[in-house]
């Protein structure tokens, strides 16, 4: 067979684009990665993604895919024969997709304006960001990982959460992930932070630091916010 | 094998809810359908959907599903051996599940937009719903069906311009499906529309314009109008 041409356009502080990464690791595929500035975008973006001009966008044998949560899909639809991210029961599957579009769309958003709030705004997008999170606990009870005994699509789509919120926590003063109220997502949060195939890929934490403590100030406005 | 029990809890106006409905009676799936009122929510729903409170909810054998397009994909993986409504090859059901989360993210926020504002606000949102529907447009050409020669997911998915966009531009006195910029879209939306598997089960017409008639009213104030 021909050799596979795999490419992945990405941001280095982007989940979106991590979780991309993370599965391809996993799936043993090999791929180039092109480092885009979302700052500063280039053609190369607006050609492949038109229509939202965003990281990630994958190219597979010439053929271009945006939006992670659909890539990833993809490249569990594509490479079967390797760990599947997804479960093969329909109705497990439907509930992965569902919590996963929850974190994207729901629990993310609360937290940014956990992060880039301040004052009675900020206490209530704490609030909602720690309830987000209980929903999520009660769905991993039980679990080692959201994906059953091992990592699956719903762990590298709530990833994010493990890498980016004790940093948020910490930039913002704000408490959120505590343990006496979400006792099994800290523990899912180690392991996940630490699995063999997660832990020496992630973004590093000064870099990171700095990006967000940037980024926090710059949307602040947004939020009704000067910070 | 055991019969199955699938039900459908859903709302007369919802293209959420008429979409999975769609999708049931072209699979050929028989099942009880149970109104829920969503301006006077009964406990029902509440204990069927806790996360977002919304129809359609979907209950096959006792295992619940919220969120229309996980329900639609859900019913395509469980009831295989009837059409099927996704693309097989795993870049065009990429494809297909990327331009249905357009349709209901960014599509269907400009056209409320549209139906709900008023003045330059109102003009931006048309020019908007316009530009996002020559996207489909683009996808649609040389097409009988999105789904290519018969209806598939992403039909069912963007169905609802058929039969709410021309009471919208009714309704709000806009022009958006103009044939001379969308041609392929107005030919499917009329082929849509006449189709055997969705004619006999649309909303009526009057109780519809009644409706949003009353809808756009009350929300313009989110738009900064009042009508």
């Amino acid at each position: 067979m021909e050799k596979e041409r795999v490419k992945l356009v990405g941001f280095w502080a982007s989940p979106f684009v991590h979780r991309v990464k993370m599965a391809l690791k996993m799936k043993g595929v090999e791929y180039q990665y092109i480092e885009e500035d979302i700052r500063n975008k280039t053609p190369l973006l607006f050609e492949l993604n038109p229509v939202y001009k965003q990281v990630p966008v994958f190219v597979h044998n010439g053929k271009v895919l945006p939006e992670s949560r659909i890539i990833l899909e993809y490249i569990d639809e594509t490479w079967k024969n390797t760990p599947l991210l997804l479960p093969q029961d329909p109705h497990q599957k439907a509930m992965a997709r569902f919590w996963a579009d929850f974190s994207d769309n729901q629990l993310g958003k609360v937290a940014l304006e956990a992060l880039c709030s301040r004052g009675e705004r900020q206490e209530k997008a704490v609030i909602s960001t720690v309830e987000a999170l209980e929903k999520l606990e009660q769905e991993l009870k039980g679990k080692v990982f959201f994906g059953g005994d091992s990592i699956g699509h719903l762990d590298l789509v709530i990833g994010w959460i493990s890498y980016f919120m004790p940093l948020w926590e910490e930039l913002a003063s704000i408490k959120i992930l505590d343990s006496s109220k979400l006792p099994a997502v800290n523990e899912w949060l180690n392991r996940f932070l630490t699995h063999p195939m997660i832990k020496d890929d992630l973004p590093k934490k000064e870099k990171l630091y700095a990006y967000f403590d940037e980024v926090s100030r710059r949307i602040a406005p947004l939020y009704g916010s000067e910070i």
